[in-house]
């Protein structure tokens, strides 16, 4: 398989899960101390992950927890953001400049920052109240933040079970995803390429909803966009009926990702939909992938990292098929802006 | 003018404005209630409005108040929604499923709910708690609502001065805006229905933050998607830095608001970066009008209102460029889904 190392993705998963300890003594000392909202606050791809833990937890906890883009956060602000309100944030670099100022900002507020930079050595660490340094799994990082947080607040009784399950069986059942999806990956990129250098100018769509909101923004800016250089558009599934669903016709190109979290029926009605109108979709369903040893009430809290398993292979064939190295930017970071 | 009839359009703007004792009225019985939160709940469009509202008070309010979209409130709910919250939503119809599902689902956990409706006669006006039929005037209501709100919550002293002025000047700067963007407009829909015969696959990006963010989110997908059929992608303008840009190319069609709140020099960013890359934007300043007898210091809150002058006058030039009357749809409210 293309650009796939099982054990090091497992290694990585697993590590991830092991900060579980460290992860707990923060948000246990959070909540002693005591607050009055949590802001997740991001820019771009940090952002999109923000969105996805906030709405993890709007339908679970009656914690206070809000999502912030650090842009927005620097110039309109937000009233309700007081000394005594937390930020957590993740970055992997530790020095996008929206964030460096935002953090300034929470501070001169007199609020708590809690940080996930992958660089131990990044000079924001320092600036944090409280940082966790490990590399990638932002999403599982911050669901291991929520679901802390909602056991102390009596809202998650399964903890203990949850996280057993996921300890022992997460990082394989992704790395199985993974094995599964390649083959069809493969297909898929090769007919998403043809379609590409037949048609450059057309957006490919991508729907989602619930935590496969962020996966889908993100899929479609941060990949796509970004490093394909492959026009997107992205929709939420109740939005998508709400004026995008008139510019789709038999040969539009449009993905569906379907998660089964609570928004799970959203997306259903887009796949039951889209065949009347249209002939070039895909649906992507993470109730076709096993998981093994994961339990049906916890898959759904999984989702959007099982659709980033199945579109890490699309990645390393539409990679292939392009002839395009993904790190490969042509403005970003290589201009000043 | 195109489908122009200045009168009525003053008339629609004053009608609007001379809801405020009504508003008021409402307004002052909720907050004499008391209340824990306020959601603005939408759906599409209406959506779009609300996330306007909430950037408006963000800054500048501590009152509790979200933006809801209906129809995850439908399925992923929202555990801070208690019998003590406040729904404001506004429908043209009063029947957009979504939305009297969600009213009945505020009240069946207890909340009131404040509905603007602008069909007297919807069976959904008697569904609210307190409604105000008038037509039209969507973000105007809404923020007509915002002002009183903060106002008795002691953050809007210039509230008297500010309704003087709106009630004395806006309707007349609106149509003035109107008269002057006229003939640009008409310009710039030949040069865009061109661009698109010639290019019909490629989006149109449009690009805005702040109060503009409902307006492009909106304006590119509920009148070029839905109405001209024509492809589009929205971005705010710090997404716009990570991701979407690297798609942006000389002759790649990027239409920039930019308004005057505070979210301005974000606008301001793109607007100095895309001539290095692009030669194919246009940018439209609200800065530009004059809106005579609006002072400085509130020309900020209405910029929204200013770029949907200006965009009906863009809509009213495409609509007879395209030969296509804007009022057919192919599959909205056309077939059940």
């Amino acid at each position: 398989m293309l650009k796939f190392d099982e054990q090091k993705q497992i290694d990585s998963v697993n590590g991830a899960l092991a900060l579980r300890p460290e992860i707990e003594k923060v948000v246990d000392e959070i909540q002693n101390r005591g607050f009055d909202a949590i802001f997740f606050i991001g820019i771009g791809g940090t952002w999109a992950s923000s969105m996805q833990v906030e709405v993890y937890m709007r339908g679970r906890s009656s914690i206070p927890v809000y999502v912030e883009n650090a842009a927005e956060f620097l110039t309109t602000g937000n009233k309700r953001f007081t000394k005594d309100s937390i930020v957590i944030f993740s970055s992997v670099t530790g020095s996008t400049s929206e964030m460096v100022k935002a953090v300034d900002k929470a501070h001169e507020i007199g609020a708590k920052v809690f940080g996930f930079i992958d660089k131990p050595e990044a000079p924001m660490v320092k600036q944090c109240d409280w940082c966790i340094s490990y590399p990638m799994n932002e999403q599982l990082k911050f669901y291991m933040v929520a679901n802390r947080l909602m056991y102390n607040n009596g809202e998650f009784p399964e903890y203990d079970k949850y996280n057993a399950e996921m300890e022992a069986h997460l990082a394989q059942a992704l790395v199985d995803v993974e094995k599964e999806a390649d083959e069809w990956a493969a297909d898929f990129a090769k007919k998403k390429y043809e379609y590409f250098r037949a048609n450059p100018d057309m957006p490919h769509y991508f729907v989602g909803s619930g935590n496969q909101w962020g996966a889908t923004y993100s899929y479609a800016m941060c990949y796509w966009e970004e490093q394909m250089w492959i026009r997107t558009k992205s929709i939420t599934c109740p939005e998508f009926f709400h004026g995008m669903l008139e510019i789709v016709e038999a040969e539009t190109p449009v993905t569906l990702f379907i998660g089964e979290d609570e928004q799970r029926p959203l997306a259903e009605r887009v796949k039951n939909f889209l065949p009347r109108i249209c002939k070039n979709y895909t649906i992507i369903d993470t109730k076709d992938y096993e998981l093994k040893g994961i339990s049906e009430e916890f898959r759904g809290s999984i989702s959007h990292l099982v659709m980033h398993a199945v579109n890490n292979r699309v990645d390393a064939h539409m990679e292939a098929e392009l002839c395009h190295p993904l790190e490969i930017r042509r403005y970003y970071r290589q201009l000043d802006y």
